[in-house]
């Protein structure tokens, strides 16, 4: 049964379970630190499709496809997610499964809201199994939040590469852990940040509320935690974040990492602040920490996926960039929640 | 306690309680034949800002106000979405709120998705009460999926015109009726129709499919509603969807409504095919059928907001408009379901 704290945490005392998880990553992305941990690689970007955003629908698809092969389940809903403008990489991936999909959007932290939501379903009794997904690709989100690859514009140190990549978990009331515990909805922040190429400096201070809002709702310390995982702050938003988290007690720096970190040797692979998009944390949860926990390498994680909420309208128009995080406890014991 | 059925429907036995709605339009829609109902009517569509996206921005904040002063409620969570590019109506109309927000998109359909996201969370224990809200601005709309306003282009028959708008509702565990009693979410559907002044068509077989799941799954009869309100299919997709529903054994002529034919008058406001966005099907349910729910008028409501999906990208790409619905019985009483 679901519990909500009073304040912006949900509790879950009985199972929410992870069954399985699915990730498809690009061609950069293969060649990355983690590249034999995903389940496909595509040979290249386009994945034989004519336009980048058929395929970024053709990762959806077929990482929903590895994701019911592997759990061996057809999920009653999908909730599902992408940056593209109206979404439109989800819905055309999505049309041929015959599922009926509940669109979602908190930019890069979109995998957070669709695992808090899909959790909420499931442990409701309204489905028994429901699939989170998210996607992004490089190339669509590059011409569509910033200029035309054609361009060959300079990209600045600050800059975040955004992973091309598909993420996916079925979440089911029956089955073993990892269970999903707990989750905490952030709130919008918004720092007045507004240069698009630094994402990292409009989404640290949402990271630092929300995960210092799922602490204090829980009662737990950040140590509770054998990871913190946060989506796609990069380099220089995790330092802001580290800063943030002091300021209020709260030192993390021995059990952070950050997924847009890892995904990309920064020194090899020219990816300047690290990796971002949807796909970032979906896929390196999938592809990393979900197995990390089905090992007992990790018991108690808290993932931690980051938004930057803004659109090149909003930009040009001058609006700030505003930031958002979703903190999903995940751990391998059921938790009796007395809060 | 929520209970799926199996397929694509979810019931509630417990009380998902509706107490509260709110709406506000804009200038046109407070001359049509439903302006005497709606909470707000804006003096001038900008609302006061320099540009239209600001201005939905601000009537998403002051119609959530609005909702929070009828319901004397602050809520747990909202669930929120909108038409703009990465929903910025939403994210910007919210950020001053302080309250959790989850983004939901899927088009003029997202009122829909947002009740039955929010009815779960409200029945599960995850919240205590949630606020489910949309929007839509004509300005921002149209230059964004269409042409610039200042092009002066020609719209055809088939064409509806976009709400400015915004509409909400608050669901509480504790209070009185009417009631969430069910939900069906709609699978996405492709009839292959890519002309994007032409949405009624694209919809409309998705707003059928929906209603027959619907009324499979709970194995009720057309009749057994009072009124089947559909969102926004106007002239053009209102006849196809009686049409569809005929072929199927289904005769809905008699209690059927579309929210978009009634908020404009089409001979006098030169609105063509009707209204629709997001905004269309949310402020009529809060100005005018919560209300005839209220009174008793009406008691079985089953409310059915429907979405095109597709952004210019994936038009000038060669796709075709993918249609979906949510349909969503509200209903005077609350159901002891037994399936």
């Amino acid at each position: 049964m679901a519990r909500h704290t009073g304040a912006e945490t949900v509790v879950f005392s009985s199972p929410v379970c992870i069954t399985a998880t699915a990730s498809t990553v690009g061609t950069k992305e293969g060649e990355g630190p983690l590249g034999k941990l995903f389940d496909r690689v595509l040979k290249d970007n386009m994945a034989g499709e004519q336009t980048w955003e058929a395929a970024e629908s053709v990762m959806v698809k077929d990482n929903f496809g590895i994701l019911f092969e592997k759990s061996g389940v057809h999920p009653d809903f999908l909730i599902a997610g992408d940056l593209q403008n109206q979404c439109c990489g989800t819905n055309y991936g999505v049309r041929d499964l015959n599922i009926p999909t509940f669109g979602v959007f908190d930019a890069c932290a979109t995998f957070g809201e669709a695992l808090a939501l899909a959790a909420v379903m499931t442990d409701s009794g309204a489905a028994e199994n429901v699939a989170a997904g998210v996607s992004s690709h490089f190339c669509s989100a590059e011409r569509q939040f910033r200029f035309p690859l054609e361009l060959g514009n300079q990209r600045p140190p600050t800059s975040t590469y955004t992973v091309t990549g598909a993420g996916a978990a079925m979440l089911s009331k029956n089955g073993t852990g990892p269970y999903i515990t707990a989750f905490t909805a952030g709130k919008i922040t918004d720092y007045g940040v507004n240069d698009a190429n630094n994402m990292g400096a409009a989404m640290a201070p949402a990271a630092a509320e929300c995960i210092s809002m799922h602490l204090r709702d829980t009662g737990r310390n950040a140590d509770y935690y054998d990871l913190i995982a946060t989506g796609d702050l990069g380099c220089v938003g995790r330092e802001l974040l580290l800063q943030l988290l002091k300021k209020d007690g709260t030192d993390i720096a021995d059990n952070h990492m950050d997924c847009g970190i890892e995904i990309f040797d920064k020194a090899a692979q020219d990816t300047h602040a690290g990796g971002s998009g949807c796909a970032c944390s979906a896929a390196v949860f999938a592809a990393l920490l979900y197995k990390r926990l089905k090992r007992g390498e990790l018991n108690r994680l808290l993932l931690v996926p980051t938004g930057a909420l803004m659109s090149p309208t909003s930009i040009q128009e001058g609006e700030s960039i505003l930031g958002t995080a979703y903190a999903v406890a995940i751990e391998n014991e059921v938790i009796k929640w007395n809060i």
